[in-house]
């Protein structure tokens, strides 16, 4: 096992990825509270909604008053998803809420198509457009990549495309790329393959990993990851999250999960995990149900008591 | 990341650390279903039960039933769980049904005081005795340290003194040792010292893994510990599992998703995971309830669909 890097960067993806999964709509008061409360807990990047079309994913219809009614602490970096140009267009009419887009395709056209209905390739050609549009907006960019590790429909994605892909959205302007294990697909042999070979591919850049836990394995991508030299993730508080498509597809890792085995082994991730764990309670409280977070349930390790 | 071994031993656990913890006893004519069926998934060795006392564990006071009912295939290591010399003399009048014993105590005192009522040190003076009646019988043993990673009362086990206490019991007789992290507070970097300072303390002795998915971190743990050279491994079907000390302690790590994690890596079990699926089904209809596992509610990857 090689070194670790001292530090990391995590994304908190929950209020997007999360909240877009959920049945039910959770009301736009609840959102902001939740937002509100991860914004204190130490994590400084937040992906808190998107800018989709309300009649396809109704439950983030409230972008813009949630976008409107957070308060934004001056040291957290706020971001909302863009899915084309008009998304962009709305969101830039609040310019001033947020500092970075997400941009999103997949690696296997038949997974754009399903998602997006159109090829990756015209995916492309639009997130180019969307890019340059951010770029001049002065806004970060990250771009996801959906389906880097395999895809549900296709079976395996040559790493080559992924790289392709990585290395025209990294030319467009997206100074980083985010690699997404969409419906856990992911192993660790792999994960240490692809951040390798991107890490070689895409000098300069900012390579993120973003896992789901769907088959219980997303830490372990998460070791690897690290060994690979990533220092950057994405999470979702509670282990909430999935895919649109196909149906079923399960959640992001957990936050808290991820922050507890990084501090256990001294990487620093500038979160408080008891607030965090605050936080994933409360909406844990607002769906009504178990979550998939473990930490939420074991509570952090205790190496004082006794 | 080193190599990783071609191939590892999985001993599954379930129906004895699982079942044991479980508040309603199951009937012992589905635990003889489930037994026979986890048998027949390629798994080479099983703990199918325990012969502690029935007035302090009633959900395995059938360990005579189910041991005599099982219908044991050729290449199955049975094993059963020993807490003492009494429990061994009730086994023994079933010597030709079981292989192995599995032999247990803390590395914590606050811990084997919580769970068996007598400090580390009398555990392992009663255990020398047990081992050898064991060996004297011509079965292999495995003696299980809980509590190798840190301990829910006293916080940090210092790796010296577990050192110490897998090279007593390796000196009294047992070819296998097996490390306990029985409450989740191992750590990946942890793991990785453990295992690799136990290699160099313990030449020519088997080093086991017993991890709990307590904090979500279990498939992280069994990457450190194969990077770290450890080829055998201890699950429960569906995560089952916990400890009796403290209440809520939560389950192991699942078969299913190790076996799954381990596959996708190349790693050999010769487990059949669809059938291992089939009985982590089956104890999930006979429980009632969700199950921790991951894979049982995702399925295993499809890389041919599309």
């Amino acid at each position: 096992m090689t070194a670790l890097p001292a530090a990391v960067r995590i994304r908190e993806v929950g209020p997007r990825d999360g909240f877009q999964n959920e049945p039910e709509t959770i009301p736009t008061e609840d959102k902001i509270r939740l937002i509100d409360g991860l914004m204190r807990t130490g994590l400084r990047r937040i992906e808190v909604t998107s800018f989709v079309r309300p009649d396809v994913i109704p439950q983030l219809s409230d972008a813009d008053q949630v976008l409107r009614g957070i308060d934004i602490p001056e040291d957290v970096e706020v971001s909302v998803l863009i899915p084309n140009a008009r998304g962009l267009e709305r969101a830039l009419l609040l310019r001033d809420r947020f500092d970075d887009i997400g941009v999103f395709l997949s690696a296997s056209d038949t997974h754009n198509r399903k998602n997006v209905n159109r090829s990756t390739d015209e995916s492309l050609a639009g997130l180019e457009q969307v890019i340059a549009t951010a770029n001049a907006a002065g806004l970060h960019v990250e771009a996801v990549i959906a389906t880097s590790f395999g895809c549900p429909y296709e079976g395996e994605v040559a790493l080559d495309r992924v790289l392709e892909i990585a290395q025209r959205l990294a030319a467009a302007g997206a100074p980083e790329i985010a690699f997404g294990d969409t419906t856990g697909m992911a192993n660790p042999l792999q994960v240490r393959d692809v951040f390798t070979r991107a890490r070689e591919a895409l000098p300069g850049v900012e390579l993120t990993a973003h896992f789901h836990n769907t088959r219980g394995q997303g830490l372990a991508n998460v070791l690897a990851a690290l060994e690979a030299g990533c220092e950057s993730f994405e999470s979702s508080f509670g282990e909430l999250g999935g895919c649109p498509v196909p149906a079923g597809a399960t959640g992001n890792i957990a936050t808290e999960d991820l922050v507890s085995m990084l501090h256990e082994m001294g990487v620093q991730t500038g979160v408080d995990l008891d607030q965090l764990l605050e936080c994933a309670r409360d909406v844990r409280e607002v769906l009504g149900r178990p979550l998939g977070s473990h930490t939420l349930v074991a509570g952090p390790i205790d190496w004082q008591r006794g």
